[in-house]
């Protein structure tokens, strides 16, 4: 059996200028890095922009467990699928952290037969979004900082600067520090954190921005720290906003790249899913709406967390109406969900399926609530068996779904060609009547009620003393009309990791809220959040070498 | 008068495939970043490596002063002169620091009609390598706080560790931090320290190796930390070699732009001149050897610190022999040198010159140890008289130098033809009998003495206890015949920044010393060296913005 890897780097890439061509875009309007890759200019944008909007299909999944689900690869076999089928089709990705290609993780490229490619590039540095990401973070930090030292002006109580450092790497050892020791011209000392750079607000706000003034305007609405007095002190207080957005000038332009079978892929930002909303950028989104009839985009984690953020954050915000949802599956996952332990997943086990498909059945009715058709699809396991099959195709079809067999990851678009075509029927026959589950003229609170009750199918809300002070703030400020964006463990519709498939009676306890200014949502943490990933004992990056030719190893 | 980046914003650029055709170069072999930025690719080397070399032009300065040399600008309108001249030539530079642009100095591509272009992309990310440069620096770091908290078998001293971790910012409030706080899984606690990316080890490393194999060799041999044991600790002992060289593929090639008048400028690394040698790749110079005749390149800081480092490290370590020396100096240098102020530099005085050039001097009496022709250039200014130029030109002559103006900065190329014909006749009269200043097989205090007698001009040097006991160690752990790298302000010939012109009658006062055992040098660290810079009360950070057709203003 062949790696990622190994099958990535024997792919015969059609040259990007090609691959462009494919969607009418000429190689004027293409910011080349190197010959796989290329940005898609400004000035295409305003050939495009009065074109009527193709298609969206979601992926999303349930929720994630240690047998995989396989989203991506999904996405991925998708668009191929399409291509196969002479469909105008383009998806639409996240781009990959650094960090978790050297921890456990790996890249995130899709797999098998379904993946995009330049593979090693686009796991590395690709065309250097995130390091923008990162230099525009802690340009704004040293700012900050250097405001201190200078006299302070601003009056910042050190005690509560909200901005940390970030950096594209897991290295938990930067999660808690002290800054600022050394003689007076070193600065002042304070405790600071760093993040991992998907963790930025930045790369929020990029992922949301429409254009350049939107960009900007949003980065000037970020809330650095608050004075002695409690009130917030912004980017724009720094006068931080222009150079931030000169560092972000490129990164805001959407990448091109292509799946190993020659579908475009606009491959653009990637926020966290807990913290943020976890989709890649509109600006991707809403360029593959005019280059193309379909549209196939992916959303973070499991649908609880990354559908609802795509639909009540991103949608909202960008005015996009998805079009059908594909709901991604395995039965392993499923098995999983009712109960059997990692390693005796392979043997057909009816009694598990039925106990764990109660996730699946949950997440299909969440997202029937925002009226948009629902396909659901297997990403299959060569331990399949076809009683497992048919049970989970019948208790789709019993709930309006559609149900369609995924073979990408073995066979490439040849083997999502099933899946295709029940996503071309639904698009045909089946209207989406898309709605946010909730207004904005809500409270914070009944935001979160709305959301926890609703999608994750809890009793109720409890709030922390300080959870319920920060919302109080929050509203105070003037922004009780953003969004909430969860951040909940992703493995349980509840906020209990170990709750696997449809936890019922339990609580959502929300400890600590604060304002995501920039980005525009509110932030309801529950439980703790891990926004600087550590290294395990035998990192992946032991095994990453590359040799005089140029040719990397190791990767996965 | 215009600004440089108005000047630049002007320029018609040529599409980079064409000023690349114009060396023989084909599409195929470049790598573009846009159309106006490209790699080199590893295939050009292997077509061009056994074609004989063209000639090399080193451009140095007099130690620098508030009132500016202009080195970069002479570099780069000597390269538009030589073309105008329809001559064969090409530029090799570093690339500059992002942090810089945010702080005092603004960006580094020299200056009026004599920079290379696209301006903004060289300032702001141009083509990664320093990001690709910081994250190999970060996760060195980060395998090495996880091998502590993973068991931390190979027994490294948390007290004893020497790799930095770095950033591209200008962020005085990292140089002095403390790591690891908070819980069991948050890592060991212990102190650490930010450097800026121009500092690392990795971009000294990445300038100085030949090709892959060579990178992996240096990246193994840097020495992380000394263990309990104090043996020390390198890369290849954390298995991290393999995985820096993947994050720096790309940032080994050589990246070609261009200058106003669209001679080819290849522009890579950018290491400092006091803890490293402070030039540009020697794959970019030897690459430009291959491509044109002439070939003209500059050191950084002044002749001290760079040209010698230029001539015995990175010469010495790569095997090439400089041609010819151009040493820039300006009327106003050569009076701030001889004591009259900063505002007061711009009327006649003659007496002031007199008492400034012997800094002229020294430099063109220390290059001449090396055997190579010096040619000294005035980067001239409205303010500069006749009888100045006149009394500066026959000082040159009587001591073997040839002597021309350069207009570069205010007429472009036009303005470099003068300096351009002396340096052809230099390079066809007047041979180079390259010789390094002092033999590989003699003490590091042997060559730490040669260096600060012959070229600083000092009676003689002192160690601190702390040298003394480094220097033994590291000739203990056999590296006693590397180069050294003396880390010394650039502002004076002396250690004592405040002594201008040719100082006398002073000692070198060597503090400590380490060994860089990747790049291939022995650090002596004569003074305080500030490897972290801070921002000043009003940062140029706060002028920078980007208009919302991605138009930059404010760079300089």
């Amino acid at each position: 059996m062949k790696s990622d890897i190994e099958i990535a780097q024997e792919a015969v890439m059609q040259p990007i200028k090609e691959v462009a061509a494919s969607y009418g875009i000429s190689e004027d309007d293409l910011e080349l890095y190197g010959k796989y890759k290329a940005k898609l200019t400004d000035k295409l944008w305003d050939k495009v922009k009065d074109r009527p909007d193709g298609k969206l299909v979601l992926v999303t999944a349930i929720n994630p467990t240690p047998a995989g689900e396989g989203k991506t690869t999904t996405t991925v076999g998708l668009g191929e699928a399409f291509g196969r089928m002479k469909k105008s089709a383009i998806i639409a990705l996240r781009e990959p952290s650094l960090g978790p290609c050297f921890g456990i993780k790996g890249g995130a490229a899709g797999g098998g037969f379904a993946q995009v490619v330049p593979m090693e590039d686009l796991n590395l540095h690709f065309t250097g979004d995130f390091h923008a990401i990162t230099s525009a973070n802690n340009l704004l930090a040293a700012l900050l900082d250097n405001h201190i030292q200078q006299g302070n002006a601003l009056g910042i109580d050190p005690r509560q600067v909200m901005w940390k450092r970030c950096e594209d790497m897991n290295d938990r050892a930067l999660r808690n520090i002290v800054i600022g020791l050394g003689a007076k011209a070193d600065g002042m000392v304070r405790e600071d954190h760093f993040v991992i750079t998907v963790a930025s607000e930045i790369m929020a706000i990029l992922c949301l921005a429409d254009n350049m003034e939107d960009l900007k305007a949003r980065l000037g609405r970020i809330i650095v720290a608050y004075n002695f007095a409690g009130q917030p002190v912004t980017a724009d207080d720094l006068h931080a906003t222009g150079s931030m957005a000169a560092l972000l000038k490129d990164a805001l332009k959407p990448n091109l790249i292509q799946t190993l079978e020659h579908t475009g892929a606009l491959v653009h930002g990637g926020p966290f899913a807990n913290i943020a909303h976890g989709c890649n950028s509109v600006r991707a989104t809403k360029t593959a709406l005019k280059l193309a009839d379909i549209v196939v985009t992916e959303a973070g984690f499991g649908a609880d967390l990354g559908a609802e953020k795509f639909l009540d954050i991103k949608c909202r915000m960008a005015g996009l109406k998805p079009d059908a949802v594909v709901l991604v599956a395995t039965v392993r996952a499923l098995k999983y969900n009712g109960g059997v332990p990692k390693d005796q997943l392979s043997g057909e086990n009816l009694d598990a399926l039925k106990r764990g498909i109660v996730n699946l059945e949950k997440h299909i009715e969440n997202i029937q609530k925002y009226d948009v058709p629902v396909i659901v699809t297997l990403n299959s396991f060569i331990t399949d068996t076809e009683a497992e099959y048919a049970y989970i195709k019948k208790f789709c079809e019993d709930r309006g779904c559609e149900f369609a067999l995924s073979e990408v990851w073995a066979k490439g678009g040849e083997g999502g060609i099933a899946l295709a075509q029940k996503v071309l029927e639904t698009l045909e026959h089946r209207p989406s009547n898309f709605r946010v589950l909730y207004p904005d003229d809500i409270s914070l609170k009944d935001k979160i009620h709305t959301v926890a009750t609703e999608i994750y199918g809890a009793d109720g809300v409890s709030y922390a003393p300080a959870a319920l002070k920060a919302l109080k703030n929050i509203e105070d400020m003037g922004f009780a009309n953003l969004p909430v964006c969860m951040a909940k463990t992703q493995y349980s519709l509840s906020d209990d990791q170990t709750k696997l498939g449809r936890p019922t009676g339990f609580t959502i306890n929300v400890r600590d809220a604060y304002v995501s200014a920039g980005a525009g949502f509110v932030v309801a943490l529950t439980g703790s959040i891990m926004t600087m990933p550590g290294l395990p004992k035998k990192p992946a990056a032991e095994n990453i070498d590359v040799d005089k030719n140029g040719r990397i190893t190791g990767l996965f």
